[in-house]
């Protein structure tokens, strides 16, 4: 599918969004969906979404509204998700457990091959049916399982160091959840992911109400 | 403070961003920062970033820029970080012990004064100094706790029976991990947090760059 050159962040960050509410949606049984009635569930006005969905070509029909397989369908295909990417964790504290259990990951494409960990108590013991490895193997194993994607779940003091070896080591796409700010090449995406974000949300709400 | 009566949605989500980059600058000993400068940091237009600020007020000096402490100070009163909330997490696996653990919950305001599990071997373990205690005594621990916030980590079937006990026995503000939909009364805030959001805006930039 061809994608306008310049669609905005703003934009990219809400099609996930539709694609959960799409994906509900179907599982309800529904065939068709108004842009009022995702608007409603999504808590983001009817003029936004048609604004956005329209940057990727036309999938409704005007006064019925947007039949929900199509419209999946073609969300899921701009978002990538029928891609398959190889993915490590780095990191196997708490979060990075939780990630390799995350049941979506596979859903999403995304191939959990590779645990690594500095801990010896922590390096041979599996998490998801995946062993994790010796911090110390990173490059080698990124390179021969070829792992795209790293998921960094490392202290702060670590993440950059962590970063670089994975790039250099092929990796092409970082999920960060360390709390520290990274630098990349040009060529590498990076997702910051920051758990602060939902928290003060939730503070500004109490406080606002 | 005084706040105007309708700020949209996706200004206060952009608050807490704007509350981080000015606490990075205030590290790097910045006493003023432009809304360029801001927005190249952020990857929002100066635009937007003017047009936000000033919903909330004037904190700038045109041609000059935002004086970083007082405004990182406005921002935080407005996100309510000068609160104190008491706080509970229910569902102590992998996720809920990683928020536990989360060192930022008590600069934020949430003071974590309980956790819950229903699992007989996790009830009277400890994680950050606090003990889990049995999930069915969430009422009975929440009312006498004068718990306010509550997070919810236990698997999506089990959610919204949590969300319904914690809010009967006072709970104002619910944080929710499960990935379920959740219904709450009108005067109770709920944030619901989806990792799903980040792996698929990883994955439309690794399909599009």
């Amino acid at each position: 599918m061809k994608v306008q050159a310049s669609i905005s962040k703003a934009t990219i960050d809400r099609l996930p969004l539709y694609f959960r509410a799409l994906r509900n949606a179907q599982e309800e049984g529904l065939d068709i969906i108004s842009s009022d009635e995702l608007g409603r569930r999504l808590s983001i006005t009817p003029e936004q979404i048609r604004k956005d969905l329209t940057s990727f070509g036309q999938f409704g029909k005007k006064g019925v509204g947007y039949y929900v397989n199509e419209l999946k369908k073609n969300v899921s295909n701009i978002l990538g998700l029928d891609n398959h990417w190889n993915m490590a964790i780095v990191g196997v504290g708490h979060l990075g457990a939780a990630l390799a259990n995350y049941q979506n990951l596979g859903m999403l494409g995304f191939q959990l091959v590779a645990l690594f960990d500095r801990k010896p108590e922590v390096i041979g013991t599996t998490v998801n049916h995946v062993q994790v490895e010796d911090m110390e193997r990173v490059s080698e194993i990124v390179h021969e399982r070829n792992i795209k994607i790293g998921v960094i779940t490392v202290p702060a003091a670590f993440a950059q160091d962590v970063a670089d070896r994975l790039i250099s080591a092929g990796v092409k796409g970082i999920w960060n959840f360390a709390p520290a700010k990274m630098c990349v090449p040009d060529d590498v995406c990076i997702v910051n992911e920051d758990i602060f974000t939902g928290l003060s949300t939730l503070s500004y709400h109490m406080v606002h109400m």
